[in-house]
């Protein structure tokens, strides 16, 4: 391990698995501005042409070039594949060739046979058969376990998105520790965790066992992923050419395996910039030739191809596959963790031109380098690519190592997983409320029969009585699907190369999300500060409601209706918590959909507020579109009032703002700051 | 139901799932004598040639005659097969001809790799690629799990016979179920169950309702079964004929599915008679023609075959199915379950001459009609084939509805079953209680490393404390690897047909197993009573041993060592019961080997009582062979003393008389009551 470790400062990370304690003691944070960055080189321009070319191709072939209708998706599945073989500085694809979809049926055979189907190719038959009769997938154990109550709400979209026809994603394995300590002494440290599980043999204890020997085979399997490549992975990476490809191999073995809603990447500029710092101090290789390294890593993340539904993309307006990235932060010491990788990783929306994958994501620190502050607010403005988080926030419940899953969820890379789980539909929870369980849509009986609303007009407490008890209902019923789902997921598709890059003990973070904040809070505030008058259909249930007079809405910096939004959250969260969650998962909630907000909506009724059936939601936590009149600053006021310990998984706001509005050129990073 | 129900009396069993009810309302006991017995019909002649024809040639192919080698064997994998469809009253066969053996890798690829390749054939290349890669077995789950003690407890021979490879059987569906209602009453029984599981989703909760969909799936594919073969079995049978043909599909759907140890069929003679009353007071049937049904059903059940290694056929001298049917046995009420069909099916030892298979088997009391047991003295003398088990003592703890699953282990049909366990080595345990854990074959530690007796001759209470602690250990990792093979059955292998044909809320009994008990009795008295010198290896592992002077053996009826035998039984067992056992499951333990023993005392070294190593151990509770020199009433009364309450999954003592020895002709059956 010398000749790898040559000049890296000792630590505990050297006796054990501690990639956090390797950058702490490694990295370089960097002050400076973008002068040193270096354009693409034309190997790059050829293969982006290239990538250019048949990506045209895609878009005319319908969506999809390629897939595999037979070759079941494995680490090990696939021989090599290339654009250019001689030009690629990093290498490797999901199948053998780039733009071919691979065939991931564990998730669910019938999921994998629609995507197939919709794009014009059809799974060989005897897979087909084989995943039906005698290998079961995470969906059909799901569907064999659910509840006729829980598939109620299901079909009617009080409950929805659900990961239970395809694989729950949200896990970043800390692919770091492939290029830092190489496979070889990852499956030592494993086989070590698995002679030191508890002794009395109950379900868990063998669970545990069986998990880590899939780990340790996922991790066999990795090391001839890279063979397959030419490279032998099995000791540490020896420049950064090599940690960005043994890093990289580790992500592409998860997404061979898994083709999950979120396939993070994690933290991964600063551990890098080590690497590079040396090397280039060495003389080893060049500032352009480590960009090109960069920007070829990222084009290869660009290229993330899952084989989905039409469906699934209209949920989402078009195919995410939330490759994140976690850029910047500050250290628990206080030096930020921003590096000159940090600037190379930004700089691909330049060299490359910009993309919204893979999601590049700015840990954002009010003390963060000016001159990083500056560059990510220029690339933002030349690109639109770039996602902020708050790290003041975040860093103190997760330290300096976490990164962001999918949109908003954080996790400690490596110690802390996620079980995804979708979101309840509290505008239609309130809506069960006042019709006693029965769905204002289906206007089927999907809720307990508690007494539904008889008055004319909707009375505060009343609502707010029965609103409660539908919601404990609601919490009780989303945390026992997620419960069935994530048991089967650990049976039927579980994430073996993603685990194998965890802690032998992980902290399972058991998240659930909520949708239509904005419109229960108008709707009971309207309920409460104006008069809310009741309309029927023939069988008595409520369809339409007219308002009477004018009521505070949300985003406009008012407490009246700002404290109801916050109360619901806490209310809610509490009766989340309420319940036996799988795996001691510990119960969190996210206020988040970027896009899906239009689904929801589309599948519930009016709601009191004023909102018409059908009519979509606002984003996340956003405030209602056009309701917020107060400006930008209230607007973010009330969403700021929502208290993050009751959200933990993360609260959206999806936020445009003209650039002329924030002042002209660099006037516009001084706003903003 | 009406029709299929005529003339039954009515009781609970019409408004549920009640066979014993049924039966007992129902069954008209036979106190009468053989004559009224038929011969075999031509058609019977006919057929029973064919096997004997088939079978010829199957020994000069060297034991095995087809093999499917890519149909994955499955209820409904087959088309029908037939000797001669235009003579056979009752048909079925487990692949789509008869002495074609199925192909069935749940419970481990490898095993049934094994078992094709070691009679000259190949499992399909791209199956075998399917079973390793894709669909985890049984055999494959297990190897994650166990931990290193486990393998070296296993390779050391220690504990054997594990069912880690194969099936592990013993669970007896109650086929009778399929006859009395039909199988769409069955599936809206099982709907009712799933309709009722509780209501927090425990991973124990939701492996019920998937295991309740997965029974419901296999009954659904049962009713297919029937459909192959031209039966529509979704209702009751209306006649004795289909009466046993509907049995007969739940025991074939059940081995097309499983590949277990021991498939044993129940006790369904008693249940069937009450059809056959009805038909002969209808004028439906004559008794030929009834003779005939269960001539044919009874050569099904001799035809039941499985592709197994030779491995396994030298453990067990042959290849055993154990496809036990329990006859006779009394009532709780007093009145004798013998009827007519009780008869009929000995009688087939006559009409098709004598066999191994089915293992019938008489629940054997002294209350038994008179002309019963003189039929059975007299089937015994003639055929070799009858097991006798004793009702009396089984009645007490388990009713008069269950029924004895492989050789010894009873279960109530329907309500009970059991987690097949093997057997611990009692002989060599003390063998490492003498060398502080280290295997005196393979000289390896294996047991933990306790201290070893130095002393040159064995103390009796030093070796004892030595061995309780051994015993101790011993039990430990003996219950905690069944753990891990019946956590991994279910997960890999479930019986969902079986289990299907049983309550929903089943008693698991958690069968363990000892070998070697009267070498460990005998060895404890020859330390006690006469002088024991160890004699050492060159690093001090004792491998024999000098007895100098008699000592008192057991099968004697003498006290001092009995009681050994019987105290070692106890202390085992009640070290059993300390350890935590696999969904509840009740620990037992049977004294049970029939054959295996000469395997058993193979591996194991000399023994302190004279025994030299590799010299077989006497099977089950038996005496060791020629020690018993009292006469056979003194051998019986030892193995009598020990206590059923600390073995109840059976005591076996096998035991061969010379008729002669008896008396002559009808004075022998004098002799034996």
């Amino acid at each position: 391990m010398d000749a790898a470790w040559r000049n890296f400062k000792s630590g505990i990370w050297e006796k054990e698995i501690d990639v956090r304690d390797f950058i702490q003691r490694n990295y370089t944070p960097y002050y400076g501005d973008e002068q040193f960055l270096q354009e693409a080189t034309q190997d790059t321009k050829d293969l982006w042409a290239q990538v250019m070319d048949l990506s045209k191709k895609e878009m005319e072939a319908g969506g999809v070039l390629d897939m595999d209708t037979k070759i079941i998706s494995g680490i090990t599945s696939h021989g090599p594949g290339y654009l250019d073989k001689s030009k690629e500085k990093i290498v490797g694809f999901q199948t053998d060739k780039p733009f071919k979809r691979a065939l991931q049926p564990y998730g669910g055979i019938r999921m994998a046979e629609k995507a197939c189907a919709e794009n014009g190719y059809k799974v060989d038959p005897e897979i087909s058969e084989f995943f039906t009769v005698h290998r079961k997938t995470h969906n059909a154990g799901v569907f064999d376990a659910y509840t006729p109550e829980m598939r109620a709400c299901r079909s009617n979209h009080i409950i929805t998105g659900l990961p239970d026809a395809y694989g729950r994603g949200r896990i970043i394995g800390d692919y770091r520790r492939v290029a830092l300590y190489g496979v070889d002494a990852l499956i030592a440290d494993k086989e070590k965790q698995k002679a030191t599980t508890r002794i009395i043999m109950y379900s868990d204890v063998i669970r545990e066992r069986e998990e880590l020997s899939e780990q340790i085979r996922a991790l066999q399997e990795l090391k001839k992923l890279g063979e397959i490549y030419g490279y032998d992975i099995s000791g540490p990476a020896k420049n950064v050419q090599e940690a960005i490809q043994w890093l990289y191999f580790g992500y592409l073995a998860a997404i061979k395996e898994q083709n999950g809603a979120a396939m993070s990447l994690g933290r991964t500029s600063t551990f890098l910039d080590i690497y590079a710092e040396r090397d280039l101090k060495e003389g080893l290789f060049t500032e352009t030739q480590i960009q090109e390294m960069v920007d070829h890593f990222i084009m290869k993340l660009r290229l993330v191809k899952f084989a989905r539904t039409p469906e699934y993309n209209a949920l989402f307006s078009g195919d995410p596959t939330w490759v994140t990235e976690s850029i910047g932060g500050i250290g628990i010491d206080g030096r930020p963790l921003v590096t000159k990788m940090s600037f190379r990783y930004l700089h691909t929306l330049h060299n490359l031109g910009t993309a919204p994958e893979p999601n590049l994501t700015i840990l954002w620190s009010t003390r963060l380098p000016e001159a990083f502050k500056r560059f990510c607010a220029k690339t933002s403005i030349e690109s639109s690519s770039i996602q902020y988080e708050n790290d003041d926030l975040m860093r103190v419940t997760h330290g300096d190592d976490y990164a962001i899953a999918c949109c908003v969820s954080s996790m400690r890379i490596g110690k802390e997983m996620q079980f995804f789980g979708a979101r309840a539909n509290l505008a239609k929870c309130l809506l069960y409320a006042i019709n006693g369980g029965v769905d204002e849509v289906s206007k089927k009986q999907v809720g307990p029969k508690f007494r539904p609303i008889t008055s004319e007009y909707l009375d505060y407490d009343d609502v707010m009585e029965k609103y409660k008890d539908m919601m404990q209902w609601l919490a009780r019923v989303y945390v026992n699907t997620l419960n069935i789902i994530h048991y089967m997921h650990d049976k039927y598709c579980y994430e073996r190369l993603q685990m194998a890059l965890h802690d032998k003990k992980v902290r399972r973070w058991f998240a659930t999300g909520i949708a239509g904040l904005s419109v229960v809070a108008d709707s009971l505030s309207a309920i409460k500060y104006a008069k809310v008058k009741t309309i029927r259909d023939e069988n008595g249930i409520v369809v339409d409601y007219e308002v009477e007079g004018d009521f505070p809405r949300y985003g406009n910096d008012d407490d009246r209706v700002d404290q109801i939004a916050r109360d619901i959250v806490h209310i809610f969260m509490n009766y989340v918590k309420g319940n036996h969650t799988y795996r001691g998962g510990i119960p969190t909630t996210s206020i988040l959909t970027i896009t899906s907000n239009v689904v929801y909506g589309k599948n519930t009724g009016s709601t009191p507020d004023g909102r018409k059936a059908g009519e979509p939601f606002a984003p996340g936590a956003n405030p209602m579109h056009g309701r917020d009149k107060k400006g930008a600053v209230a607007s973010l006021s009330s969403v700021s009032k929502l208290s993050f310990s009751d959200a933990q998984d993360g609260i959206s706001n999806t936020f445009t703002v003209v650039p002329g509005a924030l002042g002209k050129n660099d006037d516009i990073f001084d706003n903003l700051q």
